[in-house]
């Protein structure tokens, strides 16, 4: 039985299309394990009948028949993390990337030519960003697209081995073009990263003269995927390649934009792709949801070992189970609603300052919610012993599907630190806009101090943070207890910083010996602001029963964040010890309450169930 | 050019052995991603070559044509962990598990009918143990063999399918018989587990009348491993199929055991078995090696993002970095030492309570070891971003393959609760023999208070523990806070038992509530051992300056392992706040001083080249 009110709430603002995604989902079921080849058909396949089934649709303009939802268009990525994660990250390439790189950076000529085709994938596209030398760092890849003035034509090359591009999902046996990034040139001059859409393949699928496309090969997991490497050997593409939104060339070569700067066009660009990363976020949760609903499923009928009256004892009765698996599920459950929150914001966005915002809040959701999947999953996995490792139990396939999605679309370790830099410049610029020295100046002219800017419950949590009461289920003293991490911790950055950029260190050494602070720093942001999310959420649940639940696992989540990290509120004076040993046996005491419940907890994610049907889910008895 | 002082320090008391099975491993190489049969068939074609090379000789008796040699078993095991992992538990089934069961359980005739067509490989076979039902508690797993006087014959029989034997290593495509655990029973009583050699196929590979094999199929990794499950339907064997060195039925169905009490037999049995467990963590441990091997490499040539001056920075140059891979490496020489001394304990054991306490170690290294596989090839895999999730660059198969090892074997949650029994009872008898409710009497009777018994170097830790220097970095501070920690949490844990066990709570429930702190008297028990075992390996090394490398190798391990835990050290004042900071800062600094050394550190471990014949580690320039 699904506690509706439950399931209505994690639905949220786009329940009708989570119902329907849900629906679509629901209508496939986990493939056999198959050779490479045949996982790749199946996977292309079942993309057709995803744009058949209108899945595109939701977020490609509504004069090529979309549905202009921006949101949506995350809400029903998210929905295909309960399915399949090749077809998810397949559907990501196709319609995020590449067709969300010809909308965003295109401009009609573009849209017109390509976004019907993309939407029914009769164009099965590329987004060819990432270079075997650069991954993280695409500020610097070193494709070049050169202009010729005399035949008007772009050269598209790639200067050597370490500049090919690489890991290119569609590359190796789909994909007819590609969105290729590049180092412009004209007359002689750079103007610094810029896309253009590069025919890769013809239409019976043969590779075109000038291009080289080598197979990744085997990976980890998504091998429905088909990533590949891409070699241009001066391919000439005509002017109008350019997705020309952000910087046009003219017939006679003239350069222009509407963005000053090579630099800061670069991450307006980057930040028009923001989408992608809060997906991978999104399609993170899904399937650790998915792990949650497997692990706790089994840990409900699995027994082992014996009480002193001889019966045997449910696993899920044993503390050690759940502490791996209540707080980690509590975790979810506040992910959940800050990923809400954050695409709400990314659909609703329209300045500058709160685009910023919503980029630096997608990178840091990005990769909390991504480490969180790998550390759930695996302990899932554990949680069900040696059936746990068995493929018909579906969690090595979660396992080897998501553990990419703490390095790719942008590596976690980065991320964070985009996130530092935009509290530390209050996102003054874009958050990669700033080079190390430019951090270390900006920081010690302006910062003033730590601002807390609620992005969610803003009055419900001013008057939380106003209360006195310090219980430790008090949710005014947990968000105080976060809130007070987070600017100390940023605070102490800041000035750490300063004071070595008036000194003579090195920029490179100053900001390197900081690093982990600054990750720190990064990380009790992003759990204020979960935190938050997870309070207003409490707050909007219609039913006292079901919010009295809530709150426990709020409390739980609240508490295992502060466990977890209580060494720093140990050494900075927010916890005695007699206090800090309370908080561990608080959590426990909340994982005995919560166990009853822990069904009704992953029932209401509503996986579909032909995703749960595993032996591990139907024990023999 | 590798360190061979540091070489030949880890290679120790088996240095030839290591050097050979090298060697032997060497001509190997990681196979291409294959079907479930052409993986198997090649492993088991490797096995025969592994047969051939005399690997299977060492650990089998001299009168059967081996070496005799206990321990250089278990190192032969471990070396293979180098290779394809699949390889090193097919051997680890046949020779170690089944040619184990048959050597240490059977009696002569035993020896004689089967041990030479275990070891060239004649005989390939099973240790049918684990069931659907009962995988950790396998006391109480429920397959029969019941004697038939009449015809002098066990009857072995599967009443249910939650009864049959699952998971088994070698069923599915290759067993020819299975040493089966099964619950005896003459003359209608029951004798607890015992274990007989059952025929599962004919010659040709058939399945014999009245057994059934399901193959487990796919799984996330080992798939060269063929696991299988076997049900039993009243299969007759003879008397003498009954191993009965500890056991045995007369002709007319008298049952003698030189064991008193089916508890006691059956852990003194399982004893025997303890091999396995250590040989898994020697696995475990040569896998992250590799893996550190391949991230230390990748980290040293990969460059990302730019300094101020416009040179791009070499990852293992960042501080986030360091932290990731290099307390990590630390903490696998400290582990390598650690079992180098349990491998010795092992071989060289002679008295009862030493077996015990060499068993507890093996659980509680096991898990340890095991658990730092897991996170630490998680963490290569993501050191090396995108590139470390393609198979051709090897770290995914490491990470499938190695992650049922946390599970296997003892899962590794309840082979840490074995380690805290037998700290509690002083090893008084077998670590499992006694349940909750024996637990919670015995401690209430007979705990007086922990005592540290020293496994490694004992007069150098007692001359440390007995200076008063307490720098950060001085060894005798940092044992004795691991010594605090052991014995402080252990005591408060026999404290709370005590005080529970003299009231009426329900003994599950005392246990129960006290699981994590059970948890963690175990690990800061295992942690101290470990530290030992890396002093005296400090304290052996016979060249000043390696000398001095490795003593900050084993500061960092130290303080890292202290830095991880330092809440529980504020809590229970052994840290200041300002003195916990400090620990931070000290492995900041620690990182960053080894870090010219990374490169040093992994080549000593030797790696056959042909293992880590990755692109990752030969980058395009």
């Amino acid at each position: 039985m699904v506690n509706d009110v439950l399931r209505d709430l994690l639905d949220g603002r786009w329940a009708d299309l989570r119902r329907t995604s849900r629906e679509l989902v629901g209508t496939l079921e986990p493939p056999p394990v198959l050779d490479l080849e045949a996982q790749r058909a199946l996977v292309f396949e079942q993309l057709g009948l995803l744009a058949k089934g209108g899945h595109p649709l939701t977020g490609f303009p509504a004069e090529y028949g979309g549905a202009d939802d921006v949101g949506g268009s995350v809400v029903a990525f998210e929905v295909l993390g309960f399915g399949d994660l090749s077809l998810m990250i397949k559907a990501g390439v196709q319609w995020g990337l590449f067709g969300g790189a010809v909308q965003a950076l295109g401009t009609k000529v573009h849209h017109d030519e390509y976004l019907p085709a993309i939407m029914n994938l009769d164009l099965p596209g590329c987004f060819a960003m990432t270079e075997t030398g650069h991954g993280s760092d695409v500020q610097h890849l070193r494709t070049t697209a050169t202009y010729d003035p005399t035949t008007e034509e772009f050269v598209v090359h790639t200067p050597d081995a370490m500049a090919r591009k690489d890991y290119i999902g569609n590359a190796a046996r789909d994909g007819r073009v590609a969105v290729v990034f590049a180092q412009l040139v004209t007359g002689g001059e750079e103007h610094g990263v810029h896309a253009l859409v590069v025919p890769l393949r013809d239409g019976d699928g043969q590779v075109l003269p000038g291009v080289s496309i080598e197979d990744c090969g085997h990976k980890a997991g998504l091998n429905g995927v088909d990533n590949g490497r891409i070699t241009f050997d001066h391919v000439r593409v005509p002017r109008v390649a350019l997705l020309d939104r952000y910087g046009s060339v003219a017939a006679d070569g003239t350069y222009s934009s509407p963005v000053e700067g090579d630099a800061r066009r670069f991450f307006t660009m980057l930040g028009t792709l923001v989408r992608g990363r809060i997906s991978v976020a999104g399609g993170a949760g899904s399937a650790t949801k998915k792990a949650l609903a497997l692990a706790v499923r089994y840990g409900e009928t699995r027994r082992q070992f014996t009480r002193p009256d001889g019966s045997e004892v449910v696993v899920l009765d044993y503390l050690a189970h759940q502490r791996r698996l209540l707080p980690a599920l509590a975790t979810s459950y506040a992910l959940h609603f800050a990923q809400e929150e954050l695409v709400s914001a990314l659909h609703d966005v329209t300045d500058d300052r709160a685009r910023r915002e919503v980029e630096s809040r997608a990178a840091g959701l990005k990769a909390v919610s991504t480490w969180h999947a790998t550390a759930t999953i695996q302990t899932c996995r554990e949680a069900c012993g040696g059936a746990g490792y068995l493929a018909e139990n579906l969690l090595p396939q979660l396992k080897a599907d998501t553990d990419v999605f703490t390095t790719f679309e942008g590596d976690n370790t980065v991320l964070l630190q985009l996130v530092a830099k935009g509290l530390l410049t209050s996102y003054r610029d874009h958050v990669g806009d700033l080079d190390q020295l430019g951090m270390v100046r900006f920081v010690a002219d302006q910062f003033v101090g730590a601002v807390i800017e609620r992005t969610a419950a803003r009055s419900i949590i001013a008057r939380l943070v106003g209360g006195s009461g310090d219980g430790l289920l008090e949710r005014g003293w947990q968000v105080r207890q976060f809130e007070f991490r987070e600017t100390h911790v940023l605070e102490g950055l800041a000035r750490r910083l300063r004071r070595a950029g008036t000194g003579e260190q090195d920029p490179f050494e100053t900001f390197n010996n900081a690093q982990d602070h600054v990750l720190h720093a990064a990380r009790a942001h992003i759990d204020r602001v979960v935190l938050e999310a997870f309070v207003a959420a409490v707050d909007r649940c219609p039913d006292p029963e079901t919010a009295t639940l809530l709150d426990q696992v709020c409390d739980l989540y609240a508490l295992s964040v502060i466990e977890a990290d209580r060494a720093w509120f140990l050494e900075h004076g927010r916890l005695t010890p007699d206090r800090s040993k309370d908080v561990s046996r608080a959590v426990n005491e909340l994982c005995g309450q919560l166990r009853p419940h822990a069904r009704e907890l992953v029932d209401a994610f509503d996986v579909p169930e032909s995703w749960l049907a595993a032996p591990i889910t139907r024990p023999a008895s």
